[in-house]
This record gives structure tokens, sequence and C-alpha cells, in this order.
């Protein structure tokens, strides 16, 4: 198990995304984990745990995989788009954008954050089944396009493109009826979705598209789940959305783009074993070609949106330990439990409270220690349910130690809280022995920022 | 329905617990829902979406529930405590302490607004199953009584103290092993729980308290659960309880108060049906009373802990409808579905996509109009399982109308995220025609505070 964890020269052709830790992790010669050249006991002493460590060349290998396997796989025009919503902040975004990868934003806020961080309209599409008027306002002022999830939003977002003499540039989202074997919560292609427009209704759709001058169709997204291990979906999509094509081409809609979403699983443990980037990639193309060839179609220009393929795997989470506790065996639980406190849990990561994600540890001092405990490793928060792994199997550590939970990138800072109002945690990019802060840890003011007191509630105050 | 919702006079002996809506809520003139004596359409349009709206009225009435009943049904010293877990905030905390309640506060960053809310130190307990040095060091200098949770704890307890030369404090956290009929992650008395020293290991830990001068043991504390709908355990407690309370002071150590927790339930949907505050009173006293007068001991000082069923009901959570999406029936989906979006989500309320939780909707603009439709109440997030209400019953709604979620009060807010990079919701506490804020609503620029970029990915950034 060591080996596989921890390769001792990661073999350039590794897949990303099919790595358990971030790709430069190795033991240095103190024995400890070393993510991008930097001892992880020391990265969380010097800048304290929780503490968020994101591997840049696991990042950029994540990129160029994508870019290269779609250099070999389609003929026409490719675009990657980031999907921020894994964790949207302004390094991270910079970062994709030095790539050449655009960026997939899904608020106002995530479209804020792409502006910031230097983005062109042109790299920027705009996600979201609830848009705001205020969030469509603000898309067309930047310029970027929209994926229009639904009809009543077609409508009001001409209206504010008339009202601003504006054309907006749109994808329209489809819901392609697909089903795929992933958590309930990350299915978004089957036919019962909050998202996107069923094939019977695209019709309608279209039809109206051709008779707004507002609105400039430049093309079709789908999106069908997250966390995929299974290739068919992606496979058969190409052919759904050829159809449509033809469809908005009949009514003499200009389409050139086409938005195959996202989905590539990751690793969370050792037994997962989700296809590589380029195997997905190739999956994706082989049906665009396919449905694209068999319509008579030239291919389109194709876009596609990784998220947690790029991020999940890239990030560590580093936490210090503190008391065990020891259930002892009883009837209801003949093997006992060991209970391993860590000083963080469901605010830096809400997953395994949601959506019973499973995670795999790893000993920041001992990581080719062999596991000779199986604990439960609890967070710090005042809820029972906040058990960061159920099994998690450990070498011996005490309190102190540093551990890290693997392949935490992608949507652990991004839905973190302030549950027990605890400062958020810092993340630090890690490269070449430098790490460098890119979030800043919150401070205990900070969680007092928005709060006011009414005057009629001060009596008793602390003078400010 | 709408008569059970909406009590035209509300009887002053409802317990807040058991009421759906805030105590305060009315139908206007308007025909509008009003709470606190404000028009909630008006609050919405004023204050935006989504917007807590906090009761003042059920907050006090529920206060003073708690102490009536134990004035009614125990005959020593009492302190109720908010656990302000629920919602730790300036403005809920100072209001607490001006019904006389003291702050159970489960991390630093709760103690700090205590503190920051004027909390005087004999007002504040402490808890935590995994409290830091540095968290055990600032309830030292606070001087508040801490809730030792495992021996490990209070070896470093006594060890910080005795360098501060300081005497700590202390109740120490037991685990009953009683088990109760809640959701799986809010148990907390069985015997598997990261909470607590177990019945077992008691009398070891009483024993080196009795040896440790640094550490002044003022009692005991037990938490059984949260959302208790079912009053045996907290009668059971009181006779666990005693009989520690024996065993203790055969040591020599000289007890006072005993904290018996919260967990009172409340209403989320018509069919719930919570015990009222004073039966839960009772029911601890009962406990407590029969215990200590069968071990022949005194009345202890009686602490408890209620969040939930003081928070919850007090707040509703005001959002404006935006699309509708009608999906047809089909073989998997006989009866169709109608999801109805709404301008937040699980970044405002993750209690249903993190417990699977129940709520109940309401028209902000024809509260009293029958329900002639069930529609899948879902949130703005990019995210399948953002749906807020899968089956809401609701009367016709159009876009832009505003529909309040009852019952937010408790873990919503102090849970909420930024997913999505949405700014976090402003809330108001109402009270008598008047709303003043008590949490800001953060801005976009708020969103990027804690983002640094290094300087090698500055390529591309705006200046700033």
């Amino acid at each position: 198990m060591t080996a596989t964890l921890l390769p001792s020269s990661p073999p350039q052709s590794l897949s990303p995304n099919q790595s358990l830790t971030p790709v430069s992790a190795q033991v240095n010669t103190a024995g400890h984990l070393q993510i991008g050249g930097c001892d992880v006991v020391e990265l969380a002493e010097h800048f304290g745990t929780p503490l968020y460590i994101v591997d840049e060349t696991t990042l950029r290998q994540g990129c160029r995989a994508y870019r290269a396997a779609f250099e070999r796989f389609y003929g026409g025009e490719v675009k990657i788009l980031y999907a921020t919503k894994a964790w949207n902040c302004l390094a991270l975004c910079a970062l994709m954008l030095q790539e050449g990868l655009g960026l997939d934003v899904a608020s106002g806020g995530e479209l804020y954050t792409a502006l910031q961080a230097g983005a062109a309209a042109q790299e920027i599409y705009l996600h979201g089944n609830a848009k705001s008027a205020a969030e469509l306002d603000m898309a067309l002022e930047a310029g970027c396009t929209l994926v229009v999830d639904n009809p009543q939003e077609l409508t009001l977002l001409a209206q504010r493109a008339a009202a601003r003499q504006q054309v907006a540039r749109i994808l329209v989202r489809v819901n392609p009826g697909i089903d795929v074997h992933t958590h309930e919560y990350i299915r978004t292609g089957q036919i019962d979705s909050k998202f996107g427009i069923g094939l019977g209704e695209m019709g309608s759709v279209l039809q109206q598209i051709s008779t707004l001058p507002q609105i400039q169709l430049a093309g079709l997204h789908a999106h069908i789940g997250s966390q995929i291990f299974d290739l068919q979906g992606h496979r058969d999509l190409g052919g759904v959305l050829a159809q449509l094509w033809t469809q908005a081409q009949q009514l003499g809609l200009a389409l050139t783009e086409l938005n195959v979403g996202g989905g590539l699983g990751i690793r969370y443990v050792e037994s997962d074993d989700p296809p590589s980037i380029a195997a997905w990639v190739e999956a994706v193309c082989q049906g665009v070609k396919q449905g694209f060839e068999t319509a008579g179609l030239p291919l389109p220009r194709l876009l596609c949106e990784p998220g947690r393929s790029l991020l999940g795997p890239a990030a560590v989470t580093a936490y210090q330990v503190g008391a065990t506790k020891q259930i002892p065996p009883s009837p209801n639980l003949p093997q006992g439990r060991t209970y391993l406190n860590v000083d963080g849990g469901m605010s830096d990561n809400p997953r395994p409270i949601t959506y019973q994600a499973i995670y795999t540890p790893l000993s920041a001092q001992r990581p080719e220690a062999e596991p000779i405990q199986t604990v439960t490793l609890a967070g710090k928060h005042c809820e029972s349910g906040d058990l960061l792994i159920r099994e998690a199997r450990l070498p011996e550590v005490a309190p102190g130690d540093i551990l890290v939970v693997l392949a935490t990138g992608a949507y652990s800072y991004s839905m973190a809280s302030n549950y027990n109002r605890y400062p958020r945690a810092a993340a630090v990019l890690v490269n070449a022995g430098q790490a460098e802060v890119i979030i800043r840890r919150e401070t205990y003011a900070d969680l007092i920022r928005q709060d006011v007191v009414p005057s009629h509630l001060k009596s008793g105050m602390l003078e400010s």
C-alpha cells in the first residue's frame, strides 16, 4: 500500500485523477511526507492547522493531460474550462488562465472572482439554474457567455439584453436524459433534474431563440454528473447533442460550440478506479465525432468543464492530532471503537457529513509506516456526525502528530463554513520547495465582521 | 392547515418550540405574512433575499418559558445556558444575556463572540471534544468554566492551569450511555460517541481529579442528543448522574452543579409533535429530583443548554421565487415533477442536504391561500442535491413572489457557507414593527478578502 501511495518517482504518464496523493508527494530524508518539495510537518508548524496544501505540479499536470488528450483524440478546436465551483479563488483562477483554460462560473460571486483574476470575457461561461436579474446584468456587462438553463431565464435575458441594447451570447443547457451511476446528489443529466431543458422541450426553445434578436445562440451544453467512473454516458452524449444541433441548424441558428460538461471521477480511496483523463477525453471525442459524422455535420468547437479531476487530487488537508478515546467492546459494538480527534472537521470538509464521502489518511511524520490500527477520525465540532473518516487505517500516532487527509482539493474549501465559529483554514500552494499562501486564515475578529448589535440589546456589551 | 400555521392571536401559553411559525406571525391587512409587526414582503424588498427574519418575541417567550417551568418544577437554583452553536452572533448572545441566560460555547470563536457580547466569566461554559491548547488558555484567561471531555484534555488543562498559576473550574462531560431516538448524526449520549467519558471510566477520572490541585470540579455534564421528542431519556438521566455524584463525593470532591444538556425538539412540519418546554423541564426536574432524593443528596444547582428549541422556531428564511421547471411524467416518475427555483439554498441552509431535514414553506404574499400544488423547492447552487424542500405544498406562486421557509433559526446561519461564492445572507431582528439588522449581508468584495495571489500567478491579473 505504501508504495502505491507514494511512488518514489511519480511517472509523468500517471493521470493525476488516478493518484491518491498529489503527484509530487514523496518521502523526504527526514522520513516525512513532502509535497511540492515542502515538508508537510514543517508546513503545518509554520502555517498552522488545519491547512490545505495545494500541489502546483498536480494542477498543471492535470491541465496538460486534458490538453494533450484533446490534441490526440479530437480533430477540431477545443477549449477547456475549469469548473471553478470545485474551488473558486483568485489564485486558482489565475493559475488555470495561465494554463490556457477558461473558467466556468456558477454565480455572480464566482464571476466576480474570475474577472478579478483577470479573465477576459471570452474565457468565462456563466452557469446557474436560478440566475438573478442582477447576475444576468453582471454577465451582460462583462460580455461573457451565459449558459441558459430554462425558457423563463431566456425570456428574462432577452429583456435585460434589449434594455442594454446588447446581444447576449449563450449556450443552452440541455438535459440529455442520461442516467449515470454516481451519488444521487451529484447526478445532473437524468430526466428528473433541476438543471437544463428536457429534450422534449428543446424544439420550442430553439424556435423561441430563432425569434429573439437579442440572443446569439453559440451552441449547446450538457452535463451528466460528477465523480463518474463509467464512460458510456459520455460516449452516448455526442449523438444526442448532434441531433439537437441539426434541429437548430434547420431553424437557421448558426451553432459553433458544443460543451459536454465535466464529470470525471477521482481516486479518494485505494479501491477507487477512475478512468484516466486521456480515457475520458477519448470517450468524449469518440462520442462527439461519431455523433457529428453520422449527422453529416462538421466538428464543433468542443468545450468541457473539469473541476474535481483537476483540483481533487492536487490538495491534502493537514490536521494536528488531539486526544484519543477508546470505546470498550459491547454487544452493539463488538470491536469497540477508537476515536482520534483532529483539529478540523465538517467546517473545512463538509463532504463526509454531507455525502458520506470516504477519504484516505496518511501520517505526515511516518508516511511509510505500516497501518496497525483502525480508528475513527473525529472532527472538533460539537456534532456527533462530525467524523472525517469512519474507518481510518493508521500507524501509531500521538497527540501533536500531523495527519493529512488526501484528495481534498475539490468541494472542501469551496463548501467550508464557520460552524461553531471556527475561523476558516488557510491554504498554501506548494512547488519546488516554496509554499505561498493563496487563502489567508481567518481570525477571531473576522468572525464578528458581519455582526451588528441593535442598540436595545447593548446593555452589558463590551465597549468597542 | 392555515389556521394552525397562523393563529390570529397567538396564545401566550403556546410553547414556541411547538409552533411552526414564529409566535408573532400574523396575516396583516394587506393579506401578507407579518412577523414581529413587519410585513415580510416589505422586509424582503428592503433588505434583499435570502433574508433570515428573527422574531424577538419568540426568542424571549422561549427563554421565559424555560425559566417559568424551572421555577414551577424545580426546588433548587437553576441556570439556563443558551447553546450558542445553534446560532452564535453578537446580537443573539446579547439578547440571551438580557434574558438572564448564560452561554454554552463550543470553540474559541464562540467564546470570543460571547466575551465580545459582554458575557461575564460565570455566564460562560466552554465545550468541545478537541479543544486546542490555545482554546484552553483562552478559557483560563477568560475565567469561564470548562466542560472537560476526556482524560487527555484533563491532563493538558491541569498543565496549562499550573503554568498560569491558576485553578481551572470544570464540569466533566459524562457519556451516560443513554440512546435516544433521533437522527444518527445528532445522538450524543449513546455508548459509541466521540463525546464524553464513559461510565466505566468515570471512577478513574474522578480519582485523577481529586489529585489535581489545579482543577476545581464544579460538577457533571451530560447531553443525550438533539431534536428529541421522547422525554424518557431525560427522566433516566438524573439517576445515572446522581450515582456518579455520590462517587465523586466519596472522593472528597465538593460538587455543586449538574448540567443536563439540551435536546428538546421543535416542529419543522405540521406532523411533528414535540413536547412543550414545560413538559421537557418537568421531565428533567423529575429525573434529577428523583435521582438525588433516592441517593440522599441535596438538589444540585441545575444547568441546561437549550439551543434549537429557542432559536429554531424564532426565524424564517425569505426567498424570492425564480423560474419553474416542469418535468413531464415518465415511467420512473409517474407524477412528473415541478421544480420551483428560489434565490437561496444549501449555502444559507445546509440542513436539507446534510441531514435530509424537512421544512415547511409559506407564501409571504398569500399565507392564507390553500395549497393547490406540490413542488420541489430547488436552491440556486450548482448541485443537484441542492433542494430545500422536496415536497413543498404551495398555493399558486409567480416569479418574484416571496416564499418563506419556516423554523430555520437553528443551524442555518451557523452552518452557512459561501459555496459557489454566494455572499452569506443578512439577518434582521423584528419586533413591534421594527426590523434591525443583526447580520450584515456579505458583498462580492468580502468573498475575495482572504484570497492571495502569489506573484508568479499574477500575469493577466487586474491591477488592484
